[in-house]
């Protein structure tokens, strides 16, 4: 059993190419070695975004702290807050945008 | 994609035998077909508590709210509170116990 709080784990930049102002945290990463899925923290900056991509596998996410917006693959967005959740099926694009004040929080588990 | 406030998942009582005063929200579950995991939310009130239990699969949890314990194989207590992370491997004996005294909240992601 792992047990820590968020603020102890490694706050890393997040280099994916179109990604801006976002930082990463593998909350349950690659050295747990869980069999099939990892949580990680991500911060996206006021005025940051992730990068408008797709990929083969589900995105699972819940909103913690933050005022955002999710562009989905038609290019219309939705506002996000504290405690909704996203649903990312696999192979759908998809974009998660800081246009709050303060930091946008979420959580995002993806298959390993 | 699903996009949802969770307030707007229906709260269910949670009637595994060995829980009590447990409620569960999936979040992301079987109707919404994801290919590897689900996401529920779990609140406990005070005083009550989930199973003593094991499982094949690991279990990856988010502390959102209240303060609690969890009770590992040999019967080792820990503290939790808001922002705590836990990863509980596949076939590790574990509790969540509610001594807060306000409800206690987390996320609980399991393989489907």
């Amino acid at each position: 059993m792992k047990i820590v709080h968020y603020t102890d784990v490694e706050n890393l930049s997040f280099k994916e190419e179109g990604a801006n102002k976002v930082r990463i945290r593998w909350l349950i990463g690659e050295k747990d070695n869980p069999p099939n899925f990892y949580l990680r923290m991500i911060e996206v900056e006021p005025g940051g975004h992730t990068p408008f991509h797709s990929h083969s596998k589900e995105h699972e996410v819940f909103i913690l702290e933050g005022n955002g917006k999710i562009r989905d693959e038609k290019g219309k967005e939705y506002s996000l807050r504290e405690g909704m959740v996203v649903y990312v099926p696999p192979r759908e694009k998809h974009q998660f945008k800081n246009n709050g004040e303060g930091i946008l929080k979420f959580l995002c588990i993806i298959p390993k």
